[in-house]
């Protein structure tokens, strides 16, 4: 059923260099474990090298061609992108047939492009724009005077609140909400006044926005996404802040208010970053971590509150030993008394 | 487009006095940085005060009267609260024509008040009660037996179990999940037994809930959320919670099961509260903090486990500094030693 | 209304033995605080039989038998679990009609067993098949060729990837996403490449997922939730994670990608476990732990990062006192040189 490539057109697919038959052919793509001989593997590491002999498969891509006889290899200088576009041709994204579908609400002055396919049960605000080979899966929300570029899919049961701008080639996944409210209220004699929020959420292309995202509207200003940010699932990110292009943000990571983040930056898991903060370019923010101040270009912290993450591994390794440091400092402090003691006798 | 005030009418609206031309036309609000000299602007503290002569606007809401010539002023005691009010009054939010849409579904004794939208998909069970005036947004699932008060709106996607009962002007954010079970579960021979939950969920007048919040329901009693209660997004709630009036939760915080929180706190962002706990009126729980037991009116916490801020702030100081400390117990072990071996070669 | 059991039923239905009075007739559940004299009541411990004389129950569950005149008792080895049955028995689940509702959306070849129920606004893929007695409340999403078992039920606002493999006695609460892409991304010339995802999320029976839940497919292999595992709300389960048997994940926990997860474990609130880690069974990882190691059978865990939870309650209650013990160090070194100096003179 699957399609099959000769190693030579893997090869020029992903501009690699062939090690070994060109001809060979190649069915699928597999991890060493579940390889057959019709598979293609990844082999990007010494690790995985060695184990290439005890692999059913006979093609690899590799880093650099080992020394085993009779096995076809793609040499690529990235060879872990280089597999990922290789899935991707065996395993390419869903593709569908153009529809509006009959259940879908549509509102009033719809604008789209070709190939475009809204599910069952959407319901679709006035004014809203989608571009060509936009996908909308069943039982989503899309608010007045959306729009989104070309080639995104939004997954089933997202809501994207009104005037949103979504750009091309984004993937947004289920549950997620886009454009909410920010979190804003005036206290008012021991009680809270909402602002209203006027801004927007813009998302720009090739981003990737994982399950149960929220993402709030800016109160006045946007709050503004990157080119190919990657959030995972459970990521909350506030009003107003900035994301750089190239960001990822691991799951259940959270983003206060106003806080910009810079380019190609690490947000690992669980972390909390406060708002109104300057995060540089290239700054990797580890699991758990509490950021408070900003950060510059560059930096990897840990810890709540944040610190050099190597200052972090040094901290977490003494954190254990408290018990035992306390109790030194206590029997240091008795045999201090015991000299000093021994002193005022004398 | 957008309708025109003179400053005395902005005044009268939100009780505060003009300092300058009553007649000066107003046609919009904006912060500083977008301001022209058509809007209104919010200059609440001296940092703000000192920037008016550099921004375009002729008319600020301010706490006292600063001394500029030629600039309108409203005087108010919290210009932040008037601001927002401002804001609602040049943005309110959406108004909705009455409408049960075509496409929603309605089961049976179905009862509502004046003006109520129900939009496109939308499911609502048997004996729903409705009041004036509210919206319920498309692909919104509304239980059994549920009733929502005067001027409430749900966003798109929500899920209401049945039984919850929702007070007057509340405003609950797509995704958020009201009235699921609570996570209670007996245990049976290695392996778990579901308790049924017979509560329900209570959520008074004028709370705002975020999105993709959870509030379960009680086993036996309620959950219940005070008076203009606030949560951000991502905040979790378990069964037989009670939360005080005007208490908010940063986003992504979380309350176990029977915790009793007062009034008018400020839970921050990531902080969990473990359950059966009292915290009392007036408590500020820091962000990521991690609260294992009761805390009194008016305390302030920080840390895992929490403890007084105060504390927290020189803990987390000296955090880093750990291996300095451990270090120099070391030295002085070792100059204790040392001293300790000449006293005995004396 | 309700249903009127005598003591003697219910003793039989759980198996459990009578002291007293066979015939007394029970028609209700109800915990101390809101019992009647028509209730049956769970007193698991001294504390609340202690309190027997001053509920108006005349009927409690008890693993032994009290001394009190007047009173009936149910006598079980495990009371709690035997409460849970009784609660179920009084107030079982919602039955459903079956049903496919006219505003549901069905795909091709969708094969399902007796007394389904299928509610309005769900959007159910090609080739889905539901066991007997299946329960999909509204507006929730199916994907092409998922497989839910018997007796499951999967609530409103729920979203099933496709491939999703779901065993019987299963419950899904709302907003919860199943089957989403993992977070992978091969790193490319500063940009990032989607590894596209061909694996499964597979839940066994008798598991209970709680609300706004997202579980990842597996990148090749699958995401495999073992048997009667229940999960609290806003639960984060990466691609390719494996969870064993009876394992219980309390809310805003989250585990990384490829991590093992034995059975009969306890994965406290807020917890966070990273990838590729071993997690042995009848593991307790505290809240609010941050593991980044693999953990051996009954091991129990706190801390960021993890050690022995009694380690880190000594841990944790030293770190209140850093300040102190840090004065005390300085002022040990003072001593310290003051006799170096004394010594140094002499």
């Amino acid at each position: 059923m699957s399609k099959i490539y000769t190693l030579g057109e893997l090869a020029g697919f992903i501009n690699g260099k062939v090690h070994g038959n060109s001809d060979f052919a190649i069915s699928g793509v597999a991890p060493f474990e579940s390889a057959t001989v019709k598979d293609i593997c990844l082999a990007k590491s010494k690790e995985y090298l060695n184990k290439i002999p005890l692999c059913p498969s006979k093609a690899f891509i590799v880093p650099e061609v080992p020394d085993f006889e009779g096995i076809n290899f793609i040499v690529h200088p990235n060879p872990y992108a280089a597999f990922a576009r290789i899935v991707s041709l065996f395993h390419p994204l869903e593709k569908k047939e153009a529809m509006i579908h009959a259940n879908a609400n549509i509102g009033s002055s719809f604008s789209y492009g070709k190939n475009v396919y809204v599910g069952a049960c959407c319901v679709i605000g006035d004014n809203v724009v989608l571009g060509d080979d936009v996908y909308i899966y069943p039982n989503t929300t899309i608010g007045d005077n959306v729009v989104i570029g070309n080639n995104s899919r939004i997954y089933p049961g997202v809501v994207i609140y009104p005037e949103t701008e979504i750009g091309s080639r984004v993937i947004i996944h289920s549950g997620t909400v886009i454009g909410c409210d920010g979190f804003g209220f005036a206290p008012d004699a021991g009680s809270w006044i909402k602002i209203n929020h006027l801004g927007r959420v813009i998302i720009n292309d090739d981003c990737e926005i994982g399950a149960s995202n929220t993402i709030d509207r800016g109160t006045f200003g946007n709050t503004v996404i990157g080119k190919c940010v990657k959030t995972d699932n459970q990521v909350h990110i506030a009003h107003n802040v900035e994301i750089g292009d190239n960001t990822i943000l691991v799951a259940q990571s959270g983003v206060a208010g106003s806080t910009k983040i810079g380019r190609n930056c690490i947000i690992a898991g669980k972390a909390g970053i406060s708002g109104h903060l300057k995060i540089g370019d290239f700054v990797i923010v580890g699991p758990m971590t509490g950021v408070t101040g900003n950060i510059k270009d560059g930096n990897v912290v840990s810890g709540i509150p944040e610190m050099p993450h190597k200052l972090w591994l040094k901290v977490s390794n003494i954190l254990g030993r408290l018990p035992d440091l306390r109790k030194k400092v206590f029997l240091i402090e008795k045999r201090l008394e015991s000299i000093e003691k021994k002193k005022n006798a004398e």
